[in-house]
């Protein structure tokens, strides 16, 4: 019961997932002009791809990694250079997405850094790489002792939750602002809801979907990997799996 | 340790949700005019106050009321009807918010619920609203079995706290909006970063801090109310509390 509700989540979170991918690069390339690497608007257009693709969906699914049962037997050390290498690959697509609006900016000579979108994004993509980096150090590297790890483990967890809740929130503000720029012709305004304000609203919506779903899964009990020596409600699902 | 860590997040909380409305109410009175309830941009700027005040602060407030020590020991029923109270009061804030910015735009003829700002914040006041009824239904009349409310309290708690992380992303791309909206005088745009952008900014950065809290506080496991015939490590802090 308990793993056949943990696989039909996570067909829903693939599928939203991919979702919240398929519409942002639909938004950008049906209505704003498709991506180029060029300094122009259509070198804009990577930052909601990259971000959205980095900061949500594959951040999601680097957070759950310890979620599938099949990380549950076994040694630990391969899971856990998958959770590093997927939250690496999150890492280094954010940061091409923030090098996208930044040229963009620079190019187009706008200012950066002031919206509130700009500052929760600034927030959540330097709280990833402290916490990465931290991870890396302490629950990566062999050096650092149980103790320790046990002890940071749950602040761990819960700055993961917290920076994929920031990041929601400035993807959310983010869409909303891009939106406000660029409907303002004055036959089809925002307010008018064009179709591509019905679309674009909607991928927020599917983000806002996405990460809630992941958030859900993060916290659900019985899903999480047994910690050696304690026996709980999971072992059933962990029984079942083997 | 574990108490004391209790009270100094509850005073953190205390201070973040004062300075959440505290500067709210200054941003609007000291730019953008100040409050009134009469249809103009100052009937508006009752908007950003009741929905700060009814679905962040009080909302948070209410969400931990069974974080109190005080609540774990003797009946429950009392610290139900505060629960139940103080979400009352903050989906009545929340409600009022609405009609502010409904009545606003209906005498100056803008368009209603377009921007992802407004789907946002209408999905998470539905949300609240079903989440109250089902709540008040189940949790707190008294034909509901025992069973049926062991069943539904973890979908109870997380749509609780999903709804506040729903209004979080729409009070930041509301803040987020008006300020592309009001900013936009050519010697001091929003992109020159004047005070009053400054200012909002920091607004929106502090109900992100509480929210983040309040996420906390509600998941830390040694602070939930210990369920009869459960022992946990809860009870040591219950202990204390005598």
């Amino acid at each position: 019961m308990a793993r056949g509700h943990f696989y039909v989540s996570s067909l829903a979170l693939g599928t939203l997932g991919s979702l919240c991918l398929l519409f942002v690069i639909y938004w950008v390339q049906h209505w704003r002009g498709g991506l180029a690497w060029d300094n122009s608007s259509r070198m804009f257009n990577w930052h909601p791809v990259l971000m959205v693709a980095g900061m949500v969906v594959v951040y999601g699914a680097a957070s759950l990694v310890y979620r599938l049962p099949q990380s549950w037997v076994g040694p630990k050390l391969p899971w856990k250079v998958l959770h590093a290498a997927l939250h690496l690959a999150a890492f280094t697509l954010a940061v091409l997405g923030l090098v996208a609006v930044f040229r963009f900016h620079q190019h187009n000579q706008i200012a950066h850094l002031y919206s509130l979108h700009s500052w929760l994004g600034i927030a959540a993509v330097t709280l990833f790489a402290g916490q990465w980096l931290l991870g890396f150090s302490v629950f990566l590297l062999p050096w650092a002792s149980q103790g320790l790890r046990s002890l940071l483990k749950p602040a761990h967890v819960f700055f993961g939750a917290t920076i994929l809740t920031l990041s929601m929130a400035s993807v959310l503000s983010g869409i909303n602002e891009k939106l406000f720029f660029s409907l303002k012709n004055v036959t089809a305004p925002y307010s008018s809801l064009p179709p591509e304000a019905r679309f674009a609203n909607l991928t927020g919506m599917l983000v806002a979907a996405f990460v809630v779903l992941v958030l859900y899964v993060l916290l659900v009990s019985s899903w999480k990997r047994p910690e050696p020596g304690l026996l709980t409600d999971r072992q059933p699902l962990l029984h079942e799996a083997q």
